[in-house]
């Protein structure tokens, strides 16, 4: 169907300041933070209001065949918001209310648009928090946190964002309006289509509005920061917390390339300490908790291990790992990694990073959320130079086929998208991606929720 | 087919002891221990020591159209294990190892019959706790917990069964065996399929090995116990702990009916002593924490409240808990009530279903994981007497409208089965049963699995 009648057919059925066609405007909704990732032209882009606005949309493109892409702020890293050719974005900055803060349950009804740090700012005014904190949160919506399942820092203790969602509004394939999941702590009425939803990247429903369980405000943190020799070292230390019985809140893990670019950059002399940093952090029993997880890291061979006294040393380290990403992307574009292994394996996976990298002549520089073994390598090619972006794209590979081989997954956090659907066939059995279609089919039969995303 | 038919088809793909034919034995695997719930004739019953007997069992029932019943150890509360006209029973009591326990990750890789409470133990041994614990968990296996993704006392602070289970090796409908899941700490690579299948009552796949995530030993638990004179401070008292940023490791109400039939059993003389009991217990920061539920309790208008001081006479009180149920059934046969409302809807709801018992002149004692909002209305029936056994029921839908228009859900913990399909069908949308129907026949085309239950 072509663009100028899918935009008039639109905006017959939505206000029609909510149907864009500035073809400008629209340049602006069709990729995500995907290096490398495809993307093509959208017909229009949707800014609806309400989920009566969502469901005419999705009723329309069912009723005429057009792909709908369903999307958040834009800061995913597979591809899973990109444009497909002649598709309709729905864009949902415009549907971001905090509806409900239930402070006795306690859980917050959102709409999809809302930014994870504005519910987690409007929860903390009522002692509440929502934990997921996908480093994306300042600028990430609830709704895309929710469609990739978004993890972050604090999982390794609290959880991803399935552990908190609790029911969603959803527009199905058909067009159809539905509630799924419960606002009771628990819950078994019939199959987890709620559970199924989190995660499916747009391709099994469009969401419309999200129930998140929340917790009470938690202890303040504590910071144990360990600067490490060698990888292995820090893998030894990683394994001794794990081993120890204590759950930290916080188990980072950067390594030199990192501190080096961010040292090219902000000059914080990390470079020379450390070859790797562990940042690891606690927020229950904290002084004799943060005793122990100083102890595996003295213990595991560190050059220099401390708990930080004061919030603002311990920030200035956060800070170093935060900073990693935007100062590698001082020297080229970065294409993320995001396997997840056993975390026994983290030494050996990061080994097998750093053999991958001199293979193929390429610079990868790792931060991981090391307690859950899950690793983002960041692999950077210099502007326009096609030969290192092929062999980057072969690093890219390498780094998948090692994680697999080490009991791991292609994806630990980001999503499959566009990115990971090579990955996803290789990880899981032609059986297992027959049941994904099965059900793609069960709940989206006419094919036009995010087609092509996760699997093809 | 007839069963004898079956019996020998089976006998030609699968060891002959594996599949039995005499029907006074096959009696005993007919039903589970939800009172009232109707079950027919299986065909036979088999007991398979491998996936590959199970696939092979499947493959057959597919095949010829009969249909498939896994069972665990039968005791579940909703029918949902019991048998129907002509089916195979698939009773994993043979394929009851823990195949690995990886102290490291942690986790543990089981065959489904493996009894939860053997579970623990192995676990225990190594210093490591698998935390769901049905009041079953004595007798209940694995598979059947995952089957119904079974909750228990701890959920209040550390989830159900769902919450556990990483990756599970299922036989589908089509007898494909395929593994879903994985075995990091994280992973988002593709569709949920695993959490799926968590609760999906033997109607999506016959499930064939459970790897679960594990936790570190937990600190002892410290035990405070509250008397109250109403319900109302009782609830009073369970919205103040909410409030109060304490999570509890429990949180149980046992009511005065329960109370009294204790006494009448075992005279610990606590139905002269309150009207209604609170159990609370916690196991971070001890005696801070038992120090402030112990003040909810008191502030509630507890007229007694204490946090107990050795771990003999905090037994004495959970085994009163865990009296209840044995001391009632004494008085002719219990059906179990699930139901879970908002938390904050306790006392309101408690105090229906009191009305509910007057009204229908039914004996209904409450135990409850007050903390979650999940309550078992006990409902008591003479012998034989069929009059009471009708208002009985009408009293039992009527509970299920009082949860369903508090906001609630018709089951918390126990599972649909046949007891609570109606309940099911009120508490969705006819949209979503659809999106149940789209599901079941996208994994289980031919119906054989556990056909009838959950839904129709």
């Amino acid at each position: 169907m072509e663009p100028a009648r899918i935009v008039a057919g639109l905006r017959a059925l939505v206000p029609a300041d909510r149907v864009l066609d500035d073809r400008q405007v629209i340049q602006g909704y069709l990729q995500d933070q995907a290096e490398w990732a495809p993307y093509a032209q959208a017909a229009t882009v949707v800014r609806p209001r309400s989920t009566e606005e969502v469901r005419a949309v999705v009723a329309f493109a069912a009723e005429h065949g057009v792909p709908v892409v369903p999307r958040g702020a834009g800061t995913g890293l597979s591809g899973g918001a990109n444009a497909i050719e002649g598709c309709i974005i729905l864009s949902f900055e415009a549907m971001n209310a905090v509806l409900e803060i239930n402070e006795s349950e306690p859980y917050a009804v959102v709409q999809p648009g809302v930014v994870n740090d504005d519910l987690r700012a409007a929860c903390a005014e009522r002692g509440l928090w929502y934990p997921p904190d996908p480093a994306s949160a300042p600028w990430s919506t609830i709704g895309g946190n929710v469609a990739t399942n978004a993890g972050g820092i604090c999982c390794v203790k609290y959880g991803v964002t399935r552990d908190y969602v609790l029911a969603l509004e959803v527009v199905t394939g058909r067009g159809d309006v539905v509630r799924v999941g419960r606002r009771t702590a628990k819950g078994v009425a019939g199959y987890d289509l709620c559970g199924l939803m989190v995660g499916s990247e747009g391709t099994l429903g469009v969401i419309t509005e999200i129930t998140v369980r929340l917790r009470p405000e938690r202890p303040p943190e504590r910071t144990i920061a360990g600067y490490f020799d060698s990888i292995v070292a820090a893998g030894r230390a990683v394994s001794a917390v794990s081993a120890s019985g204590v759950i930290p809140s916080a188990l980072e893990l950067v390594d030199r390339h990192c501190l080096e670019a961010v040292d090219a950059w902000k000059n914080m002399g990390l470079s020379t300490e450390a070859d790797v940093v562990l940042l690891g952090r606690c927020d229950a029993n904290s002084d004799e908790d943060a005793g122990v997880i100083r102890r595996c890291f003295d213990e595991a061979g560190a050059s220099w291990a401390a708990v930080s006294t004061d919030e603002q040393e311990a920030e200035a380290l956060f800070d170093a790992r935060r900073l990693a990403y935007p100062a590698l992307e001082r020297l080229g574009p970065v294409l993320t990694e995001d396997v997840c292994v056993p975390k026994a394996k983290v030494p050996e996976m990061l080994a097998r990073i750093e053999k991958t990298a001199a293979v193929h002549d390429t610079l990868i520089a790792n931060i991981a959320h090391a307690g859950d073994g899950n690793l983002h390598p960041l692999l950077i090619t210099p502007i326009g130079d096609d030969a290192a972006r092929r062999r980057a794209q072969a690093a890219f590979e390498d780094i998948i086929s090692d994680a697999i081989e080490l009991g791991g997954t292609v994806t630990g956090e980001h999503g499959v998208g566009l990115l990971k659907r090579d990955g996803l066939r290789r990880e899981v059995s032609p059986l297992v991606l027959d049941l994904h279609r099965a059900i793609k089919n069960a709940l989206d039969p006419l094919g036009i929720l995010n087609p092509g995303k996760v699997f093809s």
